[in-house]
């Protein structure tokens, strides 16, 4: 059998930590990557594979053979809008320039409801959605195969399975972020995800059943 | 004779006001683009065309007739890094967006040094140079002609009318926002100074020999 190695970006953080657990569910192997070494042996001690790579330094050893990339970090709100450029925006753009250095096959991005029109955020999520806005054109146009989720409000409840997802949702229904980090990983199969964009909330159909047609 | 207009971005700050003074030495016609109605006053006394338009929100009919565009806007330390997006990154993509769509003939914009190389910045500059660099990549893939300049650290002192301008200037040597406002507004004439990009610091070439070869 294949190795098919996943780079999780930001799986230290709380969607992370949930997309290499699903990795783990699959036949695909995640590598996480961590920005300190207890990070590192929290991953190493449950059989994770762990990588060191700091967003706004260097992490272009974390790409050594990987086939996919998920990118899941983000800056908190406590470190401000300086950091919402340099992680969100600059860590993702950066994040696309390697996959294409590397010849990556996927890169699933976590973006935000509302990044692809940034225009209609109120004024105090404005700058973060023009930072993930532009972080996703980028990916758009690298050349890379990409698929951009873009999920409603997280919350920390247990995952459903069940999510709305589409190429634009009206109203801005919240969603766990277990059930983020599974159509998220579920978006590295399909070819029916590729070079996609989809806003995703809560909703009634299966995660299994996502994008077959 | 033809009628050149060239509609000045950002013409109330301390850079805009003193390249519409120097677009009134030549032939051409500044249009100030102004945010509040005491400022738009303020440049009819002088005898200048200024129309409102603000970068966050809507500034579309500003460009009517216009040739050319000189974008000197930027947030202050002040109103923090979410400005710094929204308008040093995002209000000079907007214009760069309009400028595509109205024709413009000439898009000279007002970077900073550095811009061009972001990672070399210091942490507290960083995200300023990265929101400058994304526009300034913007405005270079649009199609639009244009003339990016990078000074070094500005000043209030008077003009000397001499300058080092080169496509890379090793140093971080100050210029007084005169001269910048002097070399902004000589690079609209020039051919020579199409599609590049200039740091500039103070120096001993004269400004009206600028952009000769």
């Amino acid at each position: 059998m294949f190795l098919i190695k996943v780079l999780v970006i930001g799986a230290a953080g709380k969607v992370g930590r949930l997309i290499v657990e699903k990795i783990q569910q699959t036949d695909y192997t995640p590598v996480a990557m961590v920005r300190s070494k207890d990070q590192k042996e929290m991953f190493e001690k449950k059989g994770v594979t762990a990588v060191m790579g700091d967003l706004e330094k260097d992490f272009e050893s974390a790409y050594a053979d990987v086939d996919a990339v998920i990118f899941a970090a983000g800056s908190s709100k406590e470190t401000g809008a300086e950091m919402t450029i340099i992680i969100d925006q600059e860590g993702a753009i950066k994040a696309t320039d390697r996959a294409v250095h590397f010849g990556v096959q996927r890169f699933v991005m976590l973006s935000s409801m509302a990044a692809d029109r940034p225009e209609a955020g109120d004024h105090s999520i404005k700058h973060y959605l023009f930072a993930k806005h532009r972080a996703d054109e980028y990916l758009k146009k690298s050349g890379v195969p990409y698929t951009i989720i873009r999920p409603g409000p997280l919350t920390n409840g247990e995952g459903k399975g069940r999510v709305f997802l589409s190429e634009h949702v009206n109203g801005g229904e919240s969603i766990s972020r277990e059930d983020v980090a599974d159509v998220l990983v579920k978006a590295l199969k399909h070819p029916k995800a590729e070079n996609k964009s989809f806003d995703v909330v809560e909703g009634d159909t299966p995660v299994e059943d996502l994008f077959r047609h």
